[in-house]
């Protein structure tokens, strides 16, 4: 029984001059942004930012306030351009210290002096840190409402699943969809009409080109599954009043 | 020949509920990120916010007064959610206008009359807006510093070909990378050295898992080729030094 009546929001941090680059696809938003709403937080704003210290403080500072919760991804490796978790000290005006736990995790694996002080850099945090733990390697951490996790996929999403049991979600945003051989233009007006009466929904309209057919996905996001149930049905009945099937299949 | 010695940057900004709630993977970023560049204007900023007037009219004179250019995408169909014209209108505080060049684009299509109404907001411009023009559908638009692209990217990457022509670019960065087939830590030492030699270029290290092999590709970029071709050279002995191959094919 869902008895949460609070919107909690959250900015995803993607920290990295690849993205920016051009030369990788961040696949971290879309993963996040799912698993999050699964657990009742919403990712209200994504930002993607370069290597630099100055930005990375600012912009951690200026969405940890704004924000009931920040997560960050990228810079949190071995390697000098890693500089997350320095500029997360620097914006939360703590010292960083060596995390026990991570160092005990590092030195399982035996490794020479000079490459063991280079992994050495992943088991400092920010006094005051808790860990998120990984399946694989080094964990991230969480400073008050900042989760701080890796940029490969695979090692995000590890720390991502134990990241979502240290937050409170509240309520969780649902979405119905449904699409129609119809191009927006044609279904605009009524839409819009749907829309004014359900202003609790929000109402997506995505246009789309598939097997040569022009068509619409029509998106229906809200917290009340009966709300979302009322517009579905209405928009099902105003794609037949226009003459097509409405397509729910997927 | 490259007389250009000027840095230009750029902030994207992706509008639309639809990447923030994780069901559309943007891939808008990487290729306005690589198309930029090669015109001389490297992506400084990207932002992804949700289809809210306040936070696009905020973001957007935020940024326009922040970086060389602002490029947004999304939001300039004919239904409801599409509002990012109206916002760039309120943030120029400028009325819009319909767009004799669109309408003409737009009645070339023959509809009903509540058809070709919602058509219709697709010719709204911002007052002193230039075109974009696109060969998919009506026109995007610049006003000021800012571009005002589609959001589906077919669309969106017919425009960014016209766009590039309506802008100064300053300096191009290059970029050289190598492959090796040693963790980020056994490196990490040797690589900061070089960075600290070089500060003008930026070294990036990013590990990789392919074919069961754990790797890392180094990335270098920076606008002086007798630089990268420098920091190239050393990365690729320091690769031989650490007994492994540079792989640069690909």
């Amino acid at each position: 029984m869902n008895t949460k009546t609070k919107q909690v929001g959250a900015c995803v941090i993607i920290i990295g001059n690849e993205i920016l680059s051009g030369r990788t696809q961040d696949k971290n938003l879309t993963y996040l942004a799912q698993i999050l709403n699964e657990h009742g937080v919403q990712v209200q704003e994504c930002r993607v930012i370069p290597d630099i210290q100055s930005i990375i403080v600012d912009t951690v500072n200026h969405c940890r306030r704004q924000f009931d919760y920040v997560i960050t991804t990228g810079g949190i490796g071995p390697t000098h351009d890693d500089i997350t978790t320095e500029c997360i000290g620097v914006a939360f005006g703590v010292p960083l210290l060596v995390h026990p736990e991570i160092e005990t995790i590092i030195h399982q694996r035996p490794a020479p002096e000079d490459i063991m002080e280079s992994r050495m850099r992943m088991a400092l945090v920010p006094t005051g840190a808790e860990l998120v733990h990984s399946k694989i390697g080094p964990p991230g951490y969480r400073i008050e409402n900042v989760f701080v996790l890796a940029g490969i996929p695979d090692v995000m999403q590890s720390m991502a699943e134990n990241l979502v049991n240290m937050i409170a979600g509240g309520m969780q945003v649902h979405s119905r969809s449904v699409d129609a051989h119809l191009t927006e233009s044609t279904i605009a007006k009524s839409l819009s009409d749907i829309q004014d009466k359900y202003p609790e929904v929000s109402l997506g309209s995505y246009p789309f080109f598939k097997d040569n057919i022009y068509g619409t996905s029509l998106v229906m996001r809200g917290t009340s599954d009966e709300q979302l149930e009322q517009v579905f049905n209405e928009v099902c009945e105003m794609i037949q009043a226009a003459g097509e099937t409405p397509i729910t299949g997927k």
